[in-house]
This record gives C-alpha cells, sequence and structure tokens, in this order.
C-alpha cells in the first residue's frame, strides 16, 4: 500500500474492520481442547495477505454511505471466506506434499497428513457454523455454492495431473473453479450486504473472479520460477506433482519439433531448470505474465462506480498488487 | 428387521422416505465433470445401513399424526446427515490408511489419498449446500455445531493416539464428539421438525446419542474381534493406528502385574492375536460388550411417548440392532 493510501480515513477502516476479523476468526477457532487450540493458532501464521477478507471489506465500504459503517455480517463472511481459504491451503499442503508455508513448517510436515486432513476439516466446518451465526440463508447458500465449486476444480485438477494433453481452456476452468470463485464471492457478497444493485453485485463478483484467475498464474509463475526464501512457500510442487501451468501449456500449444519435445521431457523428467530455459527461449513465460496482466486489466475496466472513490482507488491498487508481488 | 415390522404401514413409509432421500443425495452430488460423478458413484457403495437418515425419518414420523406426511425438510436433512458422515467415512479411510470398505476398495486406496481428501472435502461442502437449501438458518446453525464437535472428537483422538494413559471419561468424551452427536442430532432434527416439544426435542438427542456410543462401542468390537469378510471392511485398524479402545482402556485400568503388562504389550507390538487373548482373560471384551448393551437399554428408557405406536416400536428396534450386528 503506498504511503498516501495508508493515511485515508479508508485505510483505517480497513484495518480496523481486519483487526474485527482477525477477533471473529480466532474465537469461532477457540476449542475447550489444548490440542485443537494450539493447532489453530498454528495455522493462524498461515494468514498473510488476507486478501480474501480485505476485498469483502472494502467492497462493503465501496457501496456503504460515507461515515456509514459495514454491517457486523460482512465480518462474519470475510472471517468466513478467509477460514474457508486456510483449509483449502492446509489440504493443499496434504496433497502438494509441501514442507513450508508462510516461511514456516506445514502441518502436515510437522504433525502428520492425518492431523492435516482432520484440521482441514475443522477450518471447513467451522466456517459454515461461523456463516450460519449470520441467520443469512442466502449466505450458506451462495458460500456451499462456491466452495462446491472450488472442490471440483481440485478434483478435475486432481484427474489431469500428468495429462499433457491439458489445454488453456480446461486450465483457465480448473482455475476459475479453484481459486476464482471464492475471490468473485468476497467481492460480490461485500457488495450485496452493503445494498449494492443486482448489476454492481454482477460486475464487483465479474471484477473478483478476474482477480482470482490472475492471482493463481501469478501463483503458478511463482512456483515455477521463485525461490523458497523469497516466496516464503515449498515451490517447483506443480513440476513435482505433475500439475501444467500456463507457462507449460502455452509452450506445448504453441511450439513444435525438438523444443516443444524438450519441455516435454523436461516435465516428465521434473528438471525444473531444464524446463524454465526451453520455456523462457519460446516466450512462454513471458506470455503467461502478459496474459495475467491483461487480465488484472479487464478487471479493472469490470470495476463499477463506487459511492466512495476511495475505495475505488483501493480496489485498482490491490489489483495491481496481485501481478506485482513476488510472494 | 423382523417380518411383522416390513409390513407394516410405518416401514413402508420409511422405505420410500429412504428411497427419496437417495435420490436427493445423488442429484446433490451430480457434477458437470465426469470424473467428479464417476467417484460420488463409487462412493455411494459405502451407503449401507442408513442408520443416520432412517433416525431423521421415524423421528420425525414418530411426533407426526397419522397419515400426514413428513416435511420436505426431513428428506433434506437425512440426505445431509447422511453424506457427513460419508464424507467421515472417506476421510477416516485415509487417517486409518484403510483398504477395504464395504466389502469394495477404499477411495484412498484406488485413487490415492489426495483424491480421497479431495472428495471428502466434496461431500462436506456438498452437504452444507443441501442443508442451506432447506432455507433455515437454525437447521445450518445445529449441524454446523455438530460437525465442529465431531472434528474436535477426531482431533482429540488423534493427539492421543498410542497413549497407554487414556482413560475411560477421554474415550466415551471422544465417542461422544465423533460418532455420537451426529446421531443424536438426527433424532434431534427430526423431532424438531415434526413440531415435537422442547422436551420431546432434548429426549430424542439423549436417546441418539446414547445409540451413537454404543454404536461406535461395537464398531470398535468389530475392529478388534471381527474378520474382514464378515465385517466387509478394513479391521485390525484400531491397534494399526495405536487407537486405545473400551475393552483395551478396561483391561489396562482394572488388571495388574502381568495380565496388565502383557496387554500394554501386546498393544505396542500390535499384535492383535496376544491382545484378544490377554482381553478375553481378563473378561474386559464382555465387560466392553455389557457396557454397550446396558447405554442401548439407557437409551431404550430415555425414548419418550410417540404420536405413533409404530415408530416408537421401531426405534426400539433399531437401538437393539446397534449391539446385534456382526458387520
Amino acid at each position: 500500500m503506498t504511503r498516501a493510501f495508508q493515511e485515508t480515513a479508508l485505510a483505517a477502516d480497513i484495518a480496523a474492520g481486519l483487526a474485527r476479523v482477525g477477533t471473529l476468526f480466532d474465537s469461532q477457532l477457540s476449542s475447550v481442547f489444548p490440542a485443537v487450540n494450539e493447532l489453530c493458532r498454528y495455522v493462524e501464521r498461515y494468514r498473510g495477505k488476507m486478501l480474501r477478507p480485505t476485498l469483502v471489506l472494502v467492497s462493503g465500504l465501496a457501496f456503504t454511505d460515507d461515515g456509514e459503517p459495514l454491517r457486523a455480517e460482512h465480518d462474519i463472511v470475510a472471517a468466513t471466506v478467509e477460514m474457508i481459504h486456510m483449509a483449502t491451503l492446509v489440504h493443499d499442503d496434504v496433497l502438494d506434499e509441501a514442507a513450508v508455508r508462510r516461511r514456516g513448517e506445514t502441518v502436515n510436515f510437522l504433525r502428520g497428513n492425518e492431523t492435516a486432513v482432520m484440521l482441514g476439516d475443522y477450518l471447513i466446518s467451522n466456517a459454515f457454523h461461523l456463516c450460519s451465526r449470520a441467520g443469512n440463508p442466502a449466505l450458506n447458500l451462495r458460500l456451499g455454492e462456491v466452495t462446491n465449486t472450488l472442490c471440483e476444480g481440485e478434483l478435475v485438477q486432481l484427474s489431469r495431473r500428468h495429462d499433457l494433453t491439458l489445454d488453456e481452456h480446461t486450465y483457465f476452468e480448473i482455475l476459475r473453479r479453484k481459486t476464482a470463485v471464492l475471490v468473485g464471492a468476497s467481492c460480490e457478497l461485500g457488495t450485496m450486504l452493503a445494498n449494492g444493485s443486482a448489476a454492481e453485485v454482477a460486475a464487483m463478483r465479474a471484477f473478483g473472479e478476474h482477480l482470482g484467475i490472475a492471482f493463481q498464474i501469478q501463483d503458478d509463475l511463482l512456483d515455477l520460477l521463485g525461490d523458497e526464501a523469497t516466496v516464503g512457500k515449498s515451490i517447483g510442487r506443480d513440476l513435482e506433482k505433475g500439475k501444467l501451468t500456463l507457462p507449460m501449456i502455452l509452450h506445448i500449444a504453441g511450439s513444435s519439433g525438438s523444443l516443444r519435445v524438450a519441455a516435454m521431457d523436461a516435465i516428465e523428467a521434473k528438471d525444473g531448470a531444464s524446463l524454465r530455459r526451453v520455456l523462457a527461449r519460446s516466450g512462454s513465460i513471458d506470455a503467461a505474465r502478459e496474459k495475467a496482466i491483461s487480465i488484472v486489466e479487464e478487471a479493472k475496466a469490470l470495476l463499477p462506480a463506487t459511492k466512495r472513490a476511495h475505495s475505488r482507488e483501493l480496489l485498482l491498487e490491490l489489483a495491481d498488487r496481485v501481478v506485482a508481488r513476488n510472494h
């Protein structure tokens, strides 16, 4: 966030909102069992960018009159989407056999897959319970739909591991489901709870889904190109687990002859250095990066007029940060 | 079910209800992705006793006037509790590294832990989504509470694996959470949706929780004593995974000297044959069996008066079957 931003009243609103969300998050997970609390305290370390709750709050403020507060349901939805996200991180690390997340050891690495599976379940269950506390059936229905879609995305991705015929269309459909719908729902529900119009709700949802897709492309690029010290989590997992990502898909579709074969061989041999070299040579890494940037530009163009100019600026800045980040 | 029972109008009502629940269950899980549908068709084989949905429907009929139908919400809750149960089976098989369930290979055995984790998540998510379709926030809130409790039970059990100091009190607390609350909620919500009084709802919940505890003791006895061909699933998992169950706990607490040491050695060595021999000698297996039977008797004594005599008889019979079963 730029210096100027941090000084606005809006930034103060968001910071105060995120603090409330953090408190709600912690109190929802508190258990009578010390063993459960210890695990929850551990995964709370995973809370990093808080992108999804931030989007709920900023989207809410964007359609709320100046000086009016957000609704209590905004905090509940913000904590719920973060809890859903956290559950997916815990189970993803099991799926990816990842050992490092947010510069610390993952739950599966530290406590074994069994505890990680059950802790993820505890987070999912608490997310739904927390959401139910709002007493608004529309929220439960929508978030249930979102998590169904998310799991379908993960299942389809699993079914296509080690499949060199995965095409760009299917890759984007997987991304939309496993990442973008939850980011889209964060913007959508924040707007809906602020009584945004149907058109505003739809536009904000589309804005969020675009952001989610660009976010995941950037994540995949960091997994391919980043180093663990900077990214702060296990990298090279996609190659290790046979997950084709955009630069690989663009390369296989767009090249031929020995260049194409070299990439496919490197993927099958899980040889990251050779793969990066050949993808750079064909320009596929740059092409994937440009694709992410152009999706962010589309997102920004989708952003509707808001009641507060500042929240619109913040949404635009959040969009840019999705592709500018290196962790 | 006795022959006489099958001929009652009530039995016909239950059979028709379970058929509706099966249809609802299948339609909820249907996906646009063939890979997802194939997995769901596979786990539908796990549907066996249908104890939980049966309890929702019978509890509902018990407090509904003769000739009056159940509410649509009864079917939704019945399918939801079965879906939650199914999700726990899929994840339990991952935790237990079990290869066989319902006489077939488990998802984790056939497709790997990763797919089993994600399929379990898909089932949990769909359970909450299905429940949300009723548009009744009280149902979501209660079932969210139930699954939180369930996960806590599993997490505490995991944290106490290979712990020979596990006492009877903690064992029962784990059982209550991981198994009994869902069975109790099945009876409770079935009664509540039929507009049972607060006292009737509470009594039915207590009846169900007692049943759930007895059910789990019987499950643990089958895991210790049964053979895979009869039980139809991987057995000996508790010993393999360091889970102390009631006969072991009663033995360790009630015996001394070489008899006590022999059991502890057999547990640590995962030597099922020796363990069964020593537990039989101390009478701990019989004591656990008697405990389950006495909990079923307590359950039956808790059963309130119902509007239909037949549904009360059926509930009593279901209670007896919990401990009479060998699979």
